[in-house]
C-alpha cells in the first residue's frame, strides 16, 4: 500500500456491518436505511434504462440533474448557479470529496476538519499529502470553540465541515457558520462543507455555508441522493463551487471516475423535483424513529448528548464501566446483539472518543424498538 | 486546481463529444455504442431496484458480483482467485485504475507506460504523484520495442499495459507479454494491465498478462461491464490481484467512492454469467461494423493501420496534407461532418502523434456507413 494510506484501516463502516452480520446483531451502525427508496424515484430509474439511457453521461453531470441540483440549491439556499459551470455530479458525496480534495489541495497546505470527522476526510486529504489540523468539538453540545481562531493562518488553505454533524448531530449554528466564514475571509482560506444531512435537520432549518455573505466564491458545498430519498446504495452525489474550484474539483472527478452511472442520474433528477410534501413526510417519518431510539437510549441507562439532525444520536457510554468504546462496541455486538460504531477513528487523538458511541436511527420502528429492548434488557 | 492536476485539460473525450453536438457531426469520436445493451442485463437491474437492493453495496462490491467476475477469470484466464480477498468492484475501469495508482504508487515511484495512452493513467499518475515514462509504440505495428530493456531498472515500480490496446487497436502477442513479464521479475516491477476490450478480439485470442507464469502475484488485471455489454453508462468496473495489492487498491478504494451503484452490480453478475453465444454474436456484430469502417477509411484515402482488437482503428490523415492532427480533426467536423479523436494527447510528446487519428466502429452500421458516405465524398 502507498505511504499515503498506510495508517488507515478497513473504514470502521466496513468492519462494524461485516461483524453485524457474522453475529446476527441488528445493525444501528453504517448509516443506511433498512428500508426502501420512494417508488416514484426507483420507476424514474427504470424508465431511464428502459428508454436507453445506459451510455457514458456527460462527465460533469446529464443536463437535467445538473439543472435539477442549480434549481433545488436556489430554493433551499437562494443562490443561483450556472447548472453547466457550477455543479458536477459524481459517484456519492465520498467521490465529492475526494475530488474536490485531490482536485484543489496541494501536498503541505494545511486543511482543518472538525473532530470527530467522517473518516474519508482524513484520508482524502493523506492522499492529497495535505498536513490536516483538527478542532475538537466536544460534548455536551459539541459548539465550535473560540480556540479555531488561533489555529486559522495564512498557511491554512481550507477548512472542512460537515452539518448537519456525522457522528454527533449538531447543526452549525448561524453564528458558528459567521465566525468561520469570517475567519475564512480574512485569511483566504477555502471553505469545503458536506451537507448531505441538510434535509434530516430536526430542531431548526439547516443553513448552507455557501449563503453566509461572500463564502460562495471561495465555497464548495458537496450533498447527495442517498440519505435524503433512502437510496444510498446508488452513489449520486454532486459538488457546487464557483467555476474556478469547480474547474479544479472536474479535473480530479475526470480522471477518478470519469461519469457517474446515467440512468440513476435521470432518476435522481427525477427526485430532487419532488414536491415539499415529500420532505416534509421524510422529516416526520424520522421524527418518530428518533423518539424510540431516544428515549430507549436514555431508558437503557446512556448519557444522550442532543442531536438536532442527522439520522444519528451520539452517547456517552461510561455508566457501563468499559475502558473504550472499541471494547464496549465489542460487549454490545456479542453480549446485547446490537451494532453500534465507536467514534474514537474519528478523532486525530482517539482518546478524546473512548468514551463515545454512535448509533443510527435510519431502521424501521420494529428494528429500532428490538435493538432497544436488548439494550434495556442486557446492559 | 492542485499542482498535480494543472497540465491537464478537459478529456478530449469530452471535448469531441460536445462538439460533435454543437455541429451535428457523425460522431466516431468518443468509444460508446449508439445501440442499447442486452435486455437480460437491464431486465436484471430493474428487478434488483424492484427488489430492494439499494442501500450501501458491501465496499469491495456485492458476493455474488465479486462471484461472477472470479468465475469469469477463471475461464478467460484459467487462474482461481478468491472472490473476497482478490477481487474489487469499482465505479467503471476508471476508477479501478485511480484505486490502483493512488492505492500502490509513491511519490517520486517510477512508472512506464506504452504512448500512446488513454489519458488517465497520466493524468493519475501525475495525481500520486509519479515520475511518467513513456516507451512509444510505432506505426505501422506498434509492436513493443527492445528499448523498453534499457528503460527499465531497479527504480522502476510498475508498468502499465493495455491490451487489446486503445487507442491503436493493437493486442499484445505471448512473445511481447513474456518479455514485459521477464523484465518485471527480473527487476521487481508491478505491471498493472487494463483488459477492458479483452472481448473485442479479432485475429487471436486474448491473453491476460495475469496468466503469465509468474506474473499474478505481481499484477493487477483491470476490466469492467461497458464495453462487452454496451452499457458504458453504468460505469462498472473491477481489479484483480493478489491479497497484498488488493489491500493497497481497496484502501483507496474506500476513500475514492467507498461502494459502486448496488442494483447495477447485481445486473453486472447475471451479465457476467453470459452464455459463450453471447461474445460470439458481440464479436461477430462487431467484425460486421469493423469491415465498414475499414473499408471506407481506406476508400477515403487513408493509411490504415491494422486494428486486431477493441472497437477503434487508427489511420495516418497524411494524404490530405494537415500539419496535424488536431487541425485535421476540426476540419473533418466543419467542413466533412465527422469526429474523431485527435491522438495527440496519449503521447507524453504530442508531436508522436501528429499524423495519426482514431476512429471508433461502435456504432450502428448506417452511422458507420453515413460517416463514410461524407469522408469519401468530401474529404
Ligand atoms: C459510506 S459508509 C457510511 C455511511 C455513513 O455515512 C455513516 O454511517 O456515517
Ligand atoms: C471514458 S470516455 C472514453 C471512452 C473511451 O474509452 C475512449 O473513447 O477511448
Amino acid at each position: 500500500v502507498a505511504k499515503r494510506l498506510e495508517k488507515f484501516k478497513t473504514t470502521i463502516f466496513t468492519q462494524m456491518s461485516m461483524l453485524a452480520m457474522k453475529h446476527g446483531a441488528i445493525n444501528l451502525g453504517q448509516g443506511f436505511p433498512n428500508f426502501d427508496g420512494p417508488d416514484f424515484v426507483k420507476e424514474a430509474a427504470i424508465e431511464a434504462i428502459n428508454a436507453g439511457k445506459n451510455q457514458y453521461a456527460r462527465g460533469f453531470g446529464v443536463p437535467e440533474l445538473n439543472s435539477a441540483i442549480a434549481e433545488r440549491f436556489l430554493k433551499d439556499s437562494g443562490l443561483q448557479v450556472d447548472p453547466d459551470k457550477e455543479v458536477t455530479v459524481t459517484s456519492g458525496c465520498t467521490e465529492a470529496i475526494a475530488a474536490t480534495i485531490l482536485g484543489l489541495i496541494n501536498p503541505g497546505d494545511e486543511v482543518i476538519l472538525f473532530a470527530p470527522f467522517y473518516d474519508s476526510y482524513e484520508a482524502t486529504l493523506s492522499m492529497a499529502g495535505a498536513n490536516v489540523k483538527a478542532i475538537t468539538l466536544r460534548a455536551p453540545d459539541f459548539a465550535v470553540p473560540r480556540e479555531l481562531k488561533a489555529a486559522v493562518s495564512k498557511n491554512t488553505k481550507a477548512i472542512m465541515i460537515n452539518t448537519p454533524h456525522n457522528p454527533t448531530g449538531k447543526m452549525f449554528t448561524r453564528e458558528e457558520l459567521e465566525f468561520i466564514a469570517t475567519l475564512c475571509k480574512e485569511n483566504d482560506v477555502l471553505l469545503f462543507s458536506d451537507e448531505v444531512y441538510d434535509k434530516l435537520a430536526f430542531e431548526a432549518d439547516h443553513i448552507s455555508m455557501a449563503s453566509i455573505p461572500g463564502m460562495y466564491e471561495r465555497t464548495v458545498t458537496m450533498n447527495s441522493l442517498g440519505k435524503t430519498f433512502s437510496l444510498t446504495g446508488w452513489k449520486i452525489g454532486w459538488a457546487i463551487a464557483p467555476p474556478h474550484l469547480t474547474w479544479g474539483l472536474r479535473q480530479a472527478h475526470s480522471f477518478l471516475t470519469f461519469a457517474t452511472c446515467t440512468p440513476m442520474q435521470a432518476a435522481a433528477a427525477a427526485a430532487l423535483r419532488a414536491p415539499d410534501s415529500y420532505y416534509e413526510e421524510l422529516k416526520r417519518d424520522y421524527s418518530a424513529k428518533k423518539a424510540i431510539l431516544l428515549e430507549g437510549l436514555k431508558a437503557a441507562g446512556f448519557i444522550v448528548y442532543p442531536s438536532s439532525g442527522t439520522y444519528f444520536i451520539m452517547v456517552d457510554h461510561t455508566p457501563f464501566g468499559f475502558d473504550n468504546d472499541i471494547e464496549f462496541c465489542e460487549y454490545l455486538i456479542r453480549e446485547v446483539g446490537v451494532v453500534a460504531i465507536p467514534p474514537s477513528v474519528f478523532y486525530l487523538n482517539p482518546e478524546e472518543g473512548k468514551n463515545l458511541v454512535r448509533f443510527t436511527f435510519c431502521k424501521d420502528e420494529d428494528t429500532l424498538r428490538g435493538a432497544v429492548e436488548r439494550m434495556k434488557t442486557k446492559l
